[in-house]
C-alpha cells in the first residue's frame, strides 16, 4: 500500500495517494473486510477503479444483480462479488455486501491525511475558547470566544467558528465551512467546503413601510455522524432550534430553513432545499432540486424524486415515494405523464366521433 | 432579562442569550410593544416560544386567525394577539400586529451583541481604505485599497472588501461574506455568511473557437434596508449597474444575474434564480426555486410560487400570482392539474363512445 | 481611454475605470477590433452602453438582426453592427460579428487589474508551495504544502489552494474560490468567488445501522480556459477523476457530482446541476436550474431548457433541444402544454356527446 510506503511523514503532511493505487493482493482485501477469496488470492493487485475503467491488474466490485453484465465483461483483475456466480470466472473476494467492502478497503488502504495538530501560523483562536486534545486549527482559520471543539477535530484554512459554539469530537470542517455562533455540532460530522450552520433564518413582518426582521435567537443543532455539503446553508431558529438528525447526509448547495426538523438518517441531495418550519422524517430521501415548502409534514422513509415540489403545510405519508410538482405518487405520476401523451390522438378522436354523428356538416369542414 | 443579568461584557463580547429567555412581565411587554393588557399584567414570564412549544412560563403570540386554533390550545402562560377573542382567556397583550409585537419584543430582550470596534489582530485593511466611527474588522476580513465602510458596519471574520468598494453605515457583513471591486451596499444592509456581491456576470461571445469572455466591468448597488442570504450570488452588470432596491430581502442560495433591476420591498426565498437583465418590480415575491430567465419583466406585486418558471422575454403583469413552468395563473395551474387528473376516465369514456358507435366491432374488440 | 490617463499606478493599485468611460474616436475603435468605419470615423466618443442607455456620446452595439430595431430607436452616438443597414445612418463600425467587437474593445480600453505581484502580508503559503514568476498571493489567502502555482496567476484573499493541488498559469481565483487537495486547474482558468473544486462526492453505502461514507480519493481535473461561477461546486472522483473540458463555462450555483466528465465548449446556466457519474457532451447547455440526475448521456451540442429534468440513466442524443420535466423535445412539450389548455373544452365535447347519444336521459341530467 502506496500509505505504509511513503513511511512517517505521510501522516504528517498530508499527501493522499493518487486514486487508489497501491500493491496489495486478493487475501489481503479478504482478510481486511472479512470475505472469503474465490479463486486465487495471491495475484498482486495495483489499484481500485470501477468496472468500465478497471485493468487486469485492477480491483473492482459488481455492487448488485444489476451490475454483473458490466462485472462479466469488465477487464478487472478481481473483483468484490455478492456471489460466486457475480465472480464470471475471476478471482473475487466474496462479501455479503460489495459497495460496503470496498468502502472498508479504500479507508484501509488509504487512511485520510490528518493535519498537524495544533494552531498553524495565521490561525485565530480566542484565549477563551476551549480545544480537545489533538485539534488542529489550519492559517486563515477563526475560532472564537468560547467555543468548544472536541478531540482531533480539524479546523481548515479560512473555517470559522462562531461566539459559544460547540463542536464535537473528531469532525472535519473543510476550508470557509462556518458554524456560527452558538450552533451546536456533534461526533464525527463533516462539513465541506463553504457550509454554513446557523445563518439567520428568513423571517420578516410587513410593518407599514417595511419588511421588519424577527430576530433569528435560535440556533442549529446538528447531531452525530452527519455531513453537510459543499456550500449548503442551514438556518437556525427563530426561536429553539434547527435540527439535523443523527446520521443524515446533506449534499451540496441544499438549503435548510428556519425551525426545520429532519430526523435520523435522511439523505438530502444536491440543491434540494426544505423551506421553514418543516418537519422530516427518518430515512427520508430527498433527490437532486427537490423543493418542499414550509410548514411541510413528510414521514419517515417517504422518497421524493428529482425536481419534485410538495407545497405550503404538505403532507406526505411515510414510505410515499412522490414526484412532480405538485407532488404525486410516482406511478400515478408516470401514468399522467403518458396519458397527456396519448392527449393529442384522443382529440383527434374526439373530433372524428363528433364528425360522424353531425352528418350534414361533412362537406362544409 | 438575560442580557442585563450578565452584565457589561455582554455587549462587548457578543455573548447572546440562548434562546429567548429571561425573567419579565406582560405589562412590561405591553409597555414596550405598545399594547393593552388583557388579563393579568403582573405575572413573571421566562422565555418566548412557539404556540406548539411554549409551556406554561412562556408568552406566544397568535400570528393572524388562521392560528386562533393552535393558540387556544397551547400551553403559553400568555399571548400576543389581535383581539381579546384571540386570548382565549389566557393573559394576553393586544396589538395590532402580534408577528410585529413579537419581532420589536425579542429585538428589546435580545439586543444582539456587537463586536468590539477596531481593526482585531489578523484583519487586513489597507492604509488607503476608509472606516467610519465604531467599524468593526474581525480577523481574517480583508479590506481592501480605497474601500469606503461606514460608521458602526461590522465586517465579521473572513469577509471581504474589494477596492474601491463602498459600504454604508449599520451595516453587518457575516463571516466569509464578499463585497467585490467597486460594489456599493447601502445603509443597514446584512450580508449572511459567504454571500458574494459583485461576482462577473455570465456573458460570453462565441469567436469561431471557444466561448470569448465580456468584460463585466459594471457593478451592484445595494440600496438600503435589504439582506442577501446566506451563499447567495449577486452578479455585477456589463456595464452600468445591477441593483438590488430598498428593503428587498433576498434568502440563502439566490442567484441574481448581471444587469438585473429589483424594485423595493421585494422578497426572494431559498434557491429563486434570476437570470441576466431582468426587471424585477416593486413587492414581488418568489417564492423558493423560482427560475426567471433572462430579459424577463415582473410587474409590482406579483407572485411567483414555488419552481415557478418564466422563459426567456417573458412579462408577469402586475399583481399576477403564477404556478408552474412554464408559468399560468394560479387558478389556471390548479384547474389544469386538476383536469389531467380526470383524463383517464375521460379516455375511457371516449373508447365507450366509439365502441357504442361500432355496434359490429362489439365482439372483436 | 481613462486606462491610460489615470497613469502607471492604475494597474499596480487595481482601479478599474467604471463603467466603460474614456474618450475614444470611432476610428480607434475600428482599428482595435479590425472593422471599417461608416461614417465620421473622428468624433470623440465618452464610453459604451447597452443600446437602451446609450446617450450620444456613447458607443453602442447591435448585436444581430432581432435587435435592429433596438438599433435604430437608441440614441447611442455610434454602433457596432454587421452591415451597413443595421447603422440606422448612424456614424459606425462594421464587423462580421459586433458581440465580439465589443469584448475586444471592452477589453483593450478596460484592460484587468492586476494585484501586485509577490505574496502579500497575511498570506499563508507553505515553503514547500511552488509560485510560478509574477504569481499573487493575497492577504488572507493560503497555499498549502506542495502545491504548485503557474506564472501570473492571480489567488485573491481568503482563496485556498490545497496541498498538491496544480494551477496553472494566468488563472484568477477570487475572494474565498477554493482548490481542494490534489485537483488540477488548466491555464487560464477563472475561479469567482466562493466556488468550490474538489469538495467530496456524495457517495454512501447503508451498512445496516447508517449511512457509511465511501472514501472519495480522486481528483477534479478542470482543462484550460475553464470559468466556474460564484459559490459553485464540483466534486471530486470516488476513484479517477471529475473533468471540465476545456473552454467550458460554468456559472453560480451550479453543482457538478463526482465523477462527472464534460466536454469542451459547453455552458452551464446558473443553479444548473449535474449528478453523479453523468457523461456531458460538447457544446451542451444547460440553462438555469436545469437537473440531470446521475449516469446521464447528453450528445453534443443538446440542450436543455430552463428547469428541464433528465432522469436517472437518462439519455439525451447529440442536437437535441429538450424542456420539462421528465424532459421532452421542447416542440412536443409546447404541443402538450396548449393541448392541456384544450382540456377543459374536449371534456365539455365529450360530456355532450354522450349527452346525444343518450337522448332519454337529457331531461335528468
Amino acid at each position: 500500500m502506496v500509505g505504509r510506503s511513503r513511511g512517517p511523514q505521510r501522516d504528517r503532511r498530508g499527501s493522499r495517494p493518487r486514486s487508489g493505487r497501491g500493491r496489495f493482493t486478493l487475501a489481503e482485501v479478504a482478510a481486511a473486510v472479512g470475505g472469503r477469496v474465490h479463486g486465487d488470492g495471491s495475484a498482486t493487485l495495483l489499484g481500485v477503479a470501477g468496472l468500465e475503467a478497471a485493468g487486469p491488474g485492477e480491483l473492482s466490485w459488481v455492487a448488485d444483480e444489476t451490475r454483473a453484465e458490466a462485472g462479466a465483461a469488465s477487464r478487472a483483475g478481481a473483483l468484490l462479488v455478492a456471489s460466486e456466480r457475480a465472480a464470471s470466472g475471476k478471482p473475487a473476494v466474496v462479501v455479503s455486501n460489495p459497495s460496503l467492502a470496498l468502502a472498508r478497503w479504500l479507508e484501509l488502504s488509504h487512511p485520510p491525511a490528518r493535519p498537524r495538530p495544533g494552531r498553524a501560523r495565521g490561525a485565530s483562536v480566542d484565549p477563551t475558547a476551549r480545544l480537545g486534545a489533538g485539534v488542529s486549527v489550519a492559517a486563515g482559520a477563526v475560532v472564537s470566544a468560547r467555543a468548544r471543539i472536541g478531540a482531533r477535530t480539524v479546523v481548515s484554512a479560512g473555517a470559522f467558528v462562531g461566539e459559544d459554539a460547540e463542536i464535537g469530537e473528531d469532525c472535519l470542517l473543510h476550508p470557509n465551512a462556518a458554524v456560527l455562533s452558538r450552533c451546536r455540532i456533534g461526533q464525527r460530522c463533516v462539513l465541506q467546503a463553504g457550509a454554513v450552520v446557523g445563518s439567520d433564518g428568513f423571517g420578516y413582518v410587513w410593518d407599514g413601510s417595511g419588511h421588519h426582521k424577527i430576530p433569528q435567537l435560535g440556533i442549529v443543532r446538528v447531531e452525530d455522524d452527519v455531513e453537510i455539503g459543499a456550500n449548503s446553508t442551514i438556518d437556525r431558529a427563530t426561536l429553539g432550534e434547527t435540527v439535523i438528525g443523527r446520521g443524515t447526509k446533506i449534499d451540496n448547495l441544499v438549503q435548510v430553513g428556519h425551525n426545520v426538523v429532519v430526523g435520523p438518517h435522511s439523505v438530502f441531495c444536491g440543491q434540494a432545499g426544505v423551506g421553514g418550519s418543516s418537519r422530516i422524517g427518518r430515512g427520508v430521501t430527498l433527490a437532486g432540486q427537490v423543493g418542499i415548502s414550509d410548514h411541510v409534514t413528510i414521514g419517515d422513509g417517504a422518497i421524493l424524486t428529482g425536481q419534485a415540489g410538495v407545497a405550503r403545510r404538505g403532507r406526505v405519508p411515510a414510505g410515499a415515494v412522490l414526484s412532480g410538482m405538485p407532488a404525486l405518487p410516482h406511478r400515478e405520476f408516470l401514468r399522467r405523464a403518458a396519458l397527456v401523451g396519448r392527449l393529442e390522438a384522443a382529440l383527434d378522436r374526439l373530433a372524428a366521433l363528433e364528425k360522424r354523428l353531425t352528418p350534414g356538416d361533412t362537406e362544409t369542414e
